[in-house]
């Protein structure tokens, strides 16, 4: 059975000081020690992940990683700010750990998937604690955005477009596949479900851009209402416009995919509100970087949400295998 | 049942924004923007605090609160930093929240402990995640320490004098008789062990006069271990000097206090090296916060520890009703 310490040691292990990458002092102390730059705001998020109920348990450890991290940065990406530190507290079932070569193989997956990430968007892991209980795992990110340039929730327009980066329901349709027992994470929608790409590239080149931005973790029309809430605007919805996940209508069938374009969750795309003279350059910035921004609609002064079914759901469930 | 937006809003609601506490942005937005102060450095750390294994799931929810808490300020003591922010990721039973005038007594408690807490070390709650789950808490702490000035494990030298702050044992002997029943909170080792306080100010006083410094939550011995690697020195204790938590040996007895003083953890006190010529300031700094700070021995050249009754435990497990 792993101790604390050695478990940390062999699979998670805090980077060291690193004065290049804002960190003076690294793991192994009561606290690290990280470096702000002046004039930047500090943009801080954090994310818990629980076995059944964010994801399904029995996924590859790599993607429990990734995947951990990810949701954790979308909220960075969100903001338009730039990753650049995080914190891991990893709680891990004592009794699953007992078989030390299953656990290391598990650890060492996991760990592999959420260093991978960090090294993906220069983000340093700069500490952690890693506690007994139920699979779980909260990530803390911290990431820098120029003082005054942070996109927020509450900037849209009435007038302005709506917008949203990549495609829609994959996160929902790669649940549905996972439950139906496909198991090839090269499958586009499994990949979309299990290892998310936050879109932290996109939110820096949107800064200055967009209006507002928020990331899709809820379900658009959930978090649309978000958007709307705090920008205090309507919108209305071209459905005819959702650029849809690939491979979803051939896996759930029209009407299925366009509920889990509306209300399905774990999207992890960014859904942002621009005026429309803005549109080329968002799209020429994106574009660049090789993501779409496809407008779905248009804000309005008259509040709450038109050109969507009446029955669209407006929120959305992570996975559940049961009640907790 | 409550869901997750409507139980933040109404017990564990972030701050709003306030620029004289320095957040730009607070909470409600997919992150919080905080204004780091220039010449600081940032400290961080998170800790995870799981029922029944790091606290009785049947502890008063305001100690559990606290206590979630306290025990992640602890770290930011350790390095003599000034909490500022703090993150909250709490994971709640779906099951017993079914009741919602129990589940509304719960959160409200565990709300005020932790607010009270962050009230009284001006850390404002920045954000954070709610879930479905297990009982569990996993709080993200930042402070700010001036740049070259945070106490570290690696800075004792031999020859340097090894003094702890306030008195030890006090959380093993809390939990033991929380185990036998006691569920007084008024009673010292029960305050001690629920309701522990973090020593930010001592921390503070202790910068620019301790050579090392880290809290004690594993225990004596295993945590002046971690200090003699992190700083390569030895350390011989004097067995009589070391200052018992009020009401231990009466209620343990004069062994089992002792193992409860060397072996014990969760006290939260802070181990530190200093010069002896620095012992008469860093006593009065204390002195003024109310605090006492008693020297239990001495850094050596020699690798090992000296002084210690061979049998004693080197480490701690945390309440464990069983194995999770």
């Amino acid at each position: 059975m792993f101790g604390e310490f050695e478990l940390i040691e062999r699979f998670l292990k805090p980077a060291p000081a690193a004065l290049d990458r804002g960190v003076a002092l690294g793991g192994g102390d009561d606290a690290a020690l990280l470096i702000p730059q002046a004039g930047f705001e500090l943009a801080v998020s954090v994310d818990t992940s629980n076995a059944d109920v964010h994801f399904p348990s029995d996924a590859p450890a790599k993607a429990i990683g990734h995947r951990a991290l990810a949701v954790a940065l979308s909220d960075l990406a969100a903001m338009g700010a730039r990753s650049r530190w995080c914190l891991m507290a990893l709680t891990t079932p004592g009794g699953a750990f007992e078989d030390e070569a299953a656990a290391a193989c598990w650890l060492e997956g996991f760990g592999r998937g959420f260093h991978a990430l960090c090294d993906r968007h220069q983000t340093v892991l700069a500490g952690g604690d890693v506690t007994r209980g139920p699979l779980g795992i909260s990530v803390t990110v911290m990431g820098e955005v120029p003082k005054g340039q942070a996109l927020t929730r509450a900037g849209a327009r009435p007038s302005d477009l709506i917008a949203v980066t990549g495609a829609l329901g994959g996160g929902a349709g790669g649940l549905a596949l996972w439950q139906r027992g496909e198991r090839d994470l090269a499958h586009p929608l499994l990949k979309r479900y299990l290892l998310p790409e936050p879109r932290l590239e996109a939110g820096i080149a949107l800064r200055g851009i967009a209006s507002a931005a928020l990331d899709i973790s809820d379900g658009l029309l959930a978090d649309l209402g978000h958007l709307r809430q705090a920008s205090n605007v309507g919108a209305e919805l071209d459905m005819d416009a959702l650029p849809t996940a690939e491979g979803l209508i051939e896996a759930l069938g029209e009407e299925q995919a366009q509920a889990a374009m509306l209300g399905g969750g774990d999207d992890y795309e960014l859904l942002v509100t621009l005026a429309p003279g803005e549109l080329e350059k968002a799209q020429k910035a994106l574009a660049e970087i090789g993501l779409a921004l496809s407008v779905i609609g248009r804000c309005c002064e008259a509040p709450g949400v038109y050109g969507v079914p009446a029955d669209a759901a407006p929120g959305w469930q992570h996975f559940h295998r049961g009640r907790p």
